[in-house]
């Protein structure tokens, strides 16, 4: 099975990117929260397709519709599902791509696993868009976790080989993260925006995608949340990050760097500062035997190029056995990392709140 | 929860390290698998400690006892339970430790959690010892999965500064995994093995510890396993990997790496070779849309170093709420890595276990 | 949580009654399932309401619209998500009923459980029409279960002081199954049906309601399906058959007749008939040890009265925290158990279908 | 899989009967509960056979050993582990059994399903001897549970011809659960004892075997615990009634009984007593649209006779496959429900201890 995630709140995917519609299924929410359907809305423009030359032209409202489980603006407590109707679809792109899978995207796994049967048309289940319920779920996680103080948000780490700089692990300012998600390219390094921009630019010019990286902070958390092992906090959120289409890597706090440090340089220094016990720094990203500790959560998230490019590639026809030439119709992203992040987001959302939830 | 993993096939672990014993109980095994329980006991080797110099000194014999779903020489298909007792135990170490939490350890986030009340000699549950039940389920699954011709191997990718060799991530010899799987310290290439030792014993001679990664392949699985979103075959692995103590980041494929690439670069070509569909590189790391491509497994571990180490640090002590020097006493690994090397292993085999019996 | 059901099929089900629409995501269902959309219909007609006198004016046409897992007649493999939407409804029947909870209904304790926040009208989501996405996924797994040669169908029991004669636990012919499908009052002795209906319109008459059992036969089930303890086939199927609002009792086999016979005339004994073994009798209601001996799997199942009776009834407001006398409008069934009898064999067949997956 | 069970609190258990050891895992406990294992001895010497002439001759301590999640008096929130040594076992009782299953018993489902893997010795996983784990986890629930208030009784409803009076379903007093907790044949009519013995004697003087039913009740509930649907708390613990070896059949409040009532008599009226709202009938056994209204939680189990019977039975050889005379051996109890108390009482403290987590 795809797309059932979670314990205290599980959700529910579903849809095709050519089908009638898409959507999700909560089930778990409390009842009693208040919902600003306007801060729904302006997550899922951060995804949408059409925001100009740096994303593809396919103009897709996202305009969801609420079904059950939400009554004179509260959530009821009764599971609350809604979908996204498909409309600017253009199914003739993908009719050739039926026996012909792209290099790199799931057609030829999802034909294989299916045997066939699967909606082919622009990906099927497999297609990014179906991350637009993801960022449906997680903006309404993200409303009940900001009732608590708890914070997420993230910047692109990296774009091809254009870098911003990282997050002080130990002091994030709220304001810092409002400031980021209201960001078209969240950077620290404003400046950096050119960069980030030209390597797109260069990448759509030849016909070619570009990957990238998010960094990504949740702060507010307060400590103790999370289990040793099987329910670790990086294990639940490595879960469903993993679950993004593109994404290939995860690390916490130092991460990746700290195959490379000594004991002394990674553990991090207790003290205590107004009577609470804090770190000096933060190489374990906020997490300490699974559980938080209170610090920030760090994490970084490794997105590859999109697959879907211009230039001309060699497939093979499943049909025919037989090499062919691919040039790939239909309109896409040349990088789809600033798309990604309030996916990532989302899905860091959709991550915690069972922790948050068993409290 | 802390101890609960799966789906066809259900792990819940138990134990801590100074208790009465460690185990666990494995429910959803099928009836009738031949059990060699001496490849188990040479498994459980690979990961016990007292293996001279560079591990600690504390010798536990790691001997198991089944206590049901185990007749005859064969699974009965009903649960499997086994104890692994703890004999050499010095509490005495660990009693000053109970209100001074390790930098970089739970000691910590544990006692926030359990409010106190958790075992905390020794790490108590969240002791790196309990990797020892994941060891001998790993064991247990590893030997089904062969029946089916699936293997799993590793090798050390890095310790410090010194490097091995990356795997062939197309071609990759069942010889070459067999030879892996009985080295002491696994290596692409052998010679680097002095490098790797001496970056052990320096962290040591400095009564310091230092971190690495190893690097994982599984081979002999078909094309089609796993599921898009939340049962992507990454997702299930990245879940139970990062359930290991001291792993801090998990890639796929090029990983990481891709951040910087091309679409033209990362997008894996399909060809036929022998009226079979494969692809001419692997940058996906064999998976792609969550779901086998038929090519090897690959994916690499980040695994920082032990917090534990004789070196004199800072911490509070927590009911006298003051800042304390701690001095570390016991017995450590000054590098976890060598012995981490079965554990990962054996998460792989049980993270994709579920995979091949819902075939 | 409401409505998460099964393991290797899962079904998320929602809505409420005066709501937008309801429905349900079916996961798991494995790819290429032929569905035959009529056949669904007419299971969904079943237990539709508006069949004249006998059952309640409410006209719904519970027609259905598939949005995904649905692509050129077969399932794909992925989350199949139906709706139903809500046409013909009278909130303002209900406006009065929001502080004054109905006896005997979920209106009281869901305004405790979801504190007042739960979409009152109509019962919400506690109406039964939320049995009709039940109906519906029962009927896709019907189809599915039909292929394989298994088969469900039962009767009315009883209704009020009415009883129908009882299955012959031992042969079960197809033929009676396909019957009784199709049979308005679904009956065995179907002289009885003049019974039936007078003790339905008596209770109408008195502005009253009446109860009745269902006993359902399903065939065609082989041997050593099932699992003991926890996933008992007596303990799957009770439990998504409690689930069904106004299910009091669950029996399988003898049941509750069994607690006054002795071991000698329980036991069923085994013979062999062309080479296969069978039981004389089937006071085990085809489950020993939790799991199918092969033989017809039978059960009862208890249904109360419908709680909304015209009649003049005592209840309290609880905002004035004051007794009210109650009258319910609206327009209700004398006795629910006729369109019971589609719903019920909907549960079964939901809840069967996990351990034929599994085989 | 048979042995994993829960959502907030997961029991594993694991044994045969005939085995080294039969035990379980206890996962989710929450940290600190202090446990009284003389009250834990307590209740399993309730189920222990062994009680004089009208259970089986086998004596069996049933002394635990706990393993983990527990120390220094306290749960630690970590996974507690215990184990029940096997001692008294005569498996040569049972070789001749291997291939003739016992009529009623799981001999021949368990030998099908784990294709003759599965230990047959004194029934193996499917002995009755598997429900003391079960008494065990329900023993350490119920000193959660009676932490808050909540208790747990129940009484012998019927042996054979027998029967015992009810519950006063809407006022059940603390000290009558305390009184049936320590009886040794619970009754409320406790003149009724002499009938429920002669009738166990009387099976057993035939060499037979004789049924009853077990009537429970919960107080302490307040209102609002449970779901709609899926997670009903009729639904949560008839799956655990139903798990126990020999129920066949389970009821709420007034159950069967109101398949032949009108919806003006089992509607429970609501009224005001001391500012709280109560009913003044309790049919619907304290839940309304699967959710606890305040009211005690009551439920009757049919327990079916025992099949291990002294009389000759007629059963095959399923090697040879030819039909032969039984006569069973060894060691078994003429009626089962005495013993079953406990285990019933056991498993309702396991069904509802999540709602309780939950709230």
């Amino acid at each position: 099975m795809s797309g059932i995630w979670g314990n205290r709140l599980k959700v529910s995917i579903f849809g095709e990117s050519h089908g009638e519609a898409i959507g999700a299924v909560i089930d778990g929410l409390p009842p009693g929260i208040k919902l600003d359907l306007e801060a729904v809305r302006s997550q899922m423009k951060r995804r949408a397709p059409g925001q100009g030359g740096i994303t593809t032209a396919r103009r897709e409202e996202d305009e969801f519709q609420i079904l059950s489980g939400f009554f004179n603006g509260y959530t009821t407590g009764t599971p609350l599902a809604f979908i996204i109707k498909n409309n600017d679809t253009r199914s003739s792109d993908y009719e050739y791509l039926k026996n012909v899978p792209r290099p790199g995207h799931g057609d030829y796994t999802g034909k294989i696993k299916y045997r066939g049967y699967n909606d082919y048309r622009g990906g099927g289940h497999f297609s990014g868009r179906i991350t637009a319920p993801i960022v449906f779920v997680g903006a309404i996680c993200r409303q009940f976790l900001e009732e608590k103080g708890i914070y997420i948000g993230s910047h692109i780490k990296n774009i091809g080989k254009a870098d911003d700089d990282s997050f002080d692990a130990v002091h994030i300012d709220k304001d810092l993260i409002f400031k980021l998600n209201v960001m078209r390219l969240p950077l620290i390094a404003e400046e950096k925006i050119k960069d980030m921009e030209s390597e797109i630019m260069l990448a759509k010019a030849d016909g070619d995608s570009i990957g990238g990286s998010v960094e990504c902070a949740v702060i507010g958390l307060g400590a103790g949340l999370g289990e040793p092992f099987f329910d670790s906090v990086e294990s639940r959120l490595a879960h469903i990050l993993f679950s993004i289409p593109g994404v290939k890597g995860v690390e916490f706090g130092s991460g990746f760097s700290s195959v490379r440090m000594r004991g002394s340089e990674v553990n991090d220094e207790f003290y205590i500062q107004d009577g609470e016990i804090k770190t000096k720094t933060n190489h374990c990203g906020g997490i300490l035997g699974g559980i938080t500790n209170g610090m920030p959560i760090i994490f970084r998230v490794a997105i590859k190029p999109t697959p879907s490019i211009a230039k001309n590639q060699k497939s093979v026809d499943m049909t025919k056995m037989e090499t062919v030439d691919l040039n790939i119709k239909g309109r896409h992203d040349p990088c789809i990392v600033p798309r990604a992040v309030p996916v990532v987001e989302a899905a860091a959302a959709i991550g915690i709140i069972d922790f948050v939830l068993e409290e």
